[in-house]
């Protein structure tokens, strides 16, 4: 059964496998002195520029924390977006392993603004006030919206300016960069992002998720961190050959220009029903809509999806490098089907 | 110089002075097994109920974190209020050894309601997600204002339904009570408190904090966190003989009770003074004030005090147990000659 | 280039990598809802019991952390061999997690005994003192020795008679049950372990690392503890179709019998040059030896390893399921002919 | 009831008493910015030299912890004597707030020496090891033994040359210098200690502790750590006042010498007694003595001490400023009057 719960309920994009099955040949030096991992850092390198440091962890959580962690002390805070996944969604693994406060702020469409965090920039040098040290944001942000170059600018240059460093979390970062369509480079990097979670798990890979700085002095410790942190991952190898083949004839483009058309397919097919309510503007891959309470369960059967919203009976639509047409059209159907049925 | 910058910047009280002088006789066992720390805990028994056990700590920080601690894990999280102590004044204190996350939420005259909290009731069973397990509020709260019993229980009830518990932050927890005119018990243990954190240093201790449990299973670790967390005193006797001076002829009360009476007496006379707005009512021994930016430096050369917010001309203005009425009369003759002066 | 550097440089075993290929296919629930996790828990408790409690981790690491959190408060102490994964090679992750403090213990053969132990039970209820709550052991231990059952047992009885709990770090425990030719239950829960982290990584998965708690009250927050600690796999079908295929057909039992072998080929081949010394007795799948400083270099050339101890000149080899005879005959054919150069 | 059991038994010099009841005059700023604490870190940079940097703090636990996590990172390990106060005495405190692995070393007589630590000095760039960064040595040791000007060159000399900490747990220091006839400088900064922690309260003081850094780089971050930690007193003026007293007229040498000569006075007499076995050379204000066992309970009965090791028979006896002579004799005429007793 398919679905649209969440990307992560997709499975490894079949030129990821192979390139893995590939990988499995006799035996590699382990925690990532090996070709595969190497020539990986090496694509990434030439991606982000050359003075950008890499490190391979298992997952979206391990990444956002390893940043963070690599920046920060434990008096200090990170402010985030109210919706942000390190506030939400990750059992307070941020606060256990940094020490830091989150300063979670009041979000409009799943973003922050400099008028939005002011009021936490604050209290610095004051002992008796957590040192703000990190603003963070996550790229496509938790409400399916994307964040223009500007507005991460915006930031990048608040957070400078009060000597912080800006995180973005890139779990969905492919997914921006189609919508943007703009290499990674220009929307991070370049924009002042200091550390990026770059992930690829919810974008066809097995486990693939990184931690890049874009200032090598920012990662000088990073490696006993990620050791410390339960990250390092003794095959590293069948990550770096994942990596590998996602860059390969730009095939994490292809698959999140697929997973983003299919959320706008969605989209225009669902506008069509007047029962249905979007609340978001569909920027990258989710689509969030109210839709009458009666039909969730018996459309859950067919397609499973989570509740977004309880109080306001909205639900969160996610697509990925493998949705079809068909199951689109399919889901629509069923959703007429049943608001028909039910009515 | 005196003023009116804190509470604590008041000294000793002499009652309390002279308990410390008596029981610098001879030698006796540290870490709190001495006939000292015994009497205090049996006076402080006597006032909430056999049934509470109690810890004495070196200051309102320690007090908190005691407390926290003994209740959570680090997977849990904590509501209090934006304003709380626990959120903007301890260097992030409570996640660092606690791991909790803490959940400000927006207060109304530094105080949290049933309906303020309600939307971070979620997330119970779900291992994405920090799980609830205390609402935390200051009584007197940070801006001087007095949460009544009725308000206190509301609170109690909904944590206690979803199996969390109630923790107070009683820093100031003898103004409250004189304000309220109440027995300490009738607005903490009565109301459904379930840790307390009663502290005496800001109405004439030297160093008198305590934690209180109002069930002793809660405290089953609390001995080893306290020593963990650096809060166990080897010459405990000085602070059991303050806490058995302090409840000596009610002492807390007639120090808190002029406290009070004094910022009252401020808030009259400053009411007098078109040019100068109050901006919360004062229900304990703090006022705070808008008042004209120019006389703000010249002011805090006579009677030191600090800004509460700068962007709105704000200040804070405590009184103390050895306030007099003279100091008050004085302040408030130099106000008015600086705002003639200065405009 | 293989090599005797580690059994985790090996790569993944085809049955266990087809069944990942397998199970790529469709759309599951994330994050172990899913029916090849399912399957995997299923069959891990048929071999240990209905009432054990699986987590599945990323690696040993994980595995060992989440284990010792589970059951440990911050305050408490941990008791090991001073040459355990989780003293030597863990980077302090246990320490960082768990707060608790580690108390090494002289080995002998990489084992510990309850004569070597008895002077850290000290100190109970006493609050200065870190509270002793866990021992801990590895089987195969780093030495390459494996415990016999009565040394478990003796162990088990000495922590439980101290309430406190045995934990076995298993990363090698496939090779441990082909060494002593006994079913890991037998070895394990039946001895008195009660947490055990069970391990397949180095045994032919590609991250195969669990936690088993074989009283399921000891694992009644780890759900949460696993998510903080940042091993909780979005797409853990992918773990769990490893295990159901280690399983099948005692895949896991033939991949550790020849790794064994293998050592056992080794051992005998090694005996006969007298310039070389074994330096433990071989009964799983590592082989350490004192070998003649000049031959070190150039033999890693060709066959990769790693030094044990610089000073002695000691160094480890380990074998692995896909190590040939035909590696061992060339590596110890290298040998004579490097030390027939060098002397 | 005095006693023998430790030196925190007893309570306050009633100097330091008069200079408490002096500063309770008036109101001062809190948190340290108070002309008592202001000239109380005048008068200790006099004494070590302008560059040093002090904190001061609650307890001595307090004053180790933050001292040891103002120069780690979690990942980082920490050198000392198995009998350390950090290793035995403070519940796990320094793992739990540095998230450090200590490295307990079998000490002889207390002290550890270049020799016995140098297996630690390790493992150094590698990620999988804790990377050591500090030696922490006690002045007096827990053994009641002092490190010679010579012996904390060597350590120093040893943990610089890897890029390392020395830091000194001083709480008894004011007995080792009067033992060495050095003055503190003298056996501190200038033999190479980077971080002291400063102790009086054993010494005459109510809770007079402190951190001093002799490279003020390392001090950088202190000031939140010591918030974070707990350690940051409101009314911090009464440490300061006490700190001011310590120094005047040399106060502290006068109660340390007295101490001393008391240790001595009781060595002597114990020497002559044939039942009494002393274990360690009396170098400062301890004795350890092996004591037939159906003494002790009496004993204690009438004058208070510590079992050290109940396996040996072992009893710690601690004099302070305020023993006295026929105090130690009647105590001497007891013992054997119980050893006539009860053989």
């Amino acid at each position: 059964m398919k679905g649209f719960a969440s990307d992560n309920n997709a499975g490894v994009h079949p030129a990821i496998f192979k390139a893995m099955e590939e990988a499995n040949k006799n035996h590699v030096v382990g925690y990532g002195d090996d070709p595969f991992t190497e020539k990986a850092i090496k694509i990434i390198k030439t991606e982000f520029g050359e003075d950008t440091e890499v490190f391979f962890v298992f997952n979206g959580t391990g990444a956002n924390v390893l940043g963070l962690s690599s920046v920060t002390q434990s008096w200090n805070s990170i402010i985030c977006a109210d919706t942000a996944h390190i506030e939400e969604d990750e059992c307070g693994a941020p606060e256990k392993f940094t020490g830091c406060k989150l300063l979670p702020v009041e979000s409009v469409r799943g973003k922050i603004t400099p008028e939005s965090i002011r009021h936490h920039l604050k209290g610095f040098d004051f002992e008796h006030h957590s040192q703000p040290a990190v603003i963070s944001i996550s790229q496509v942000t938790e409400m399916g919206t994307v964040y223009k170059p500007e507005e991460i600018i915006a930031l990048a240059d608040l957070a400078h300016k009060n000597n912080m460093f800006l995180h973005m979390d890139g779990a969905r970062i492919a997914n921006a960069a189609v919508a943007l369509n703009l290499p990674f480079k220009a929307f991070t990097k370049d924009c002042g992002v200091d550390i990026l979670s770059f992930g690829g798990t919810k974008n066809g890979m097995m486990m693939g998720e990184s931690v890049l700085f874009f200032n090598p002095l920012l990662a000088k410790n990073t490696k006993y961190l990620r050791k410390q942190s339960m990250q390092l991952y003794s095959k590293m190898r069948f990550v770096g050959a994942q990596f590998e083949a996602y860059f390969e004839n730009d095939l994490w483009k292809k698959s999140a220009s697929h997973a983003n058309k299919m959320a706008k397919l969605l989209e225009t097919e669902i506008k069509k029903i007047p029962e249905i309510k979007l609340t978001q503007e569909v920027e990258a891959n989710g689509v969030f809509a109210v839709i009458p309470r009666k039909i969730i369960k018996p459309l859950q059967e067919k397609f499973f999806f989570y509740m977004w919203d309880d109080i306001k009976s909205e639900v969160r639509w996610m697509t990925s490098f493998d949705t079809t047409e068909q199951e689109i059209f399919e889901f629509v159907a069923l959703i007429k089907e049943l608001l028909n049925t039910h009515y």
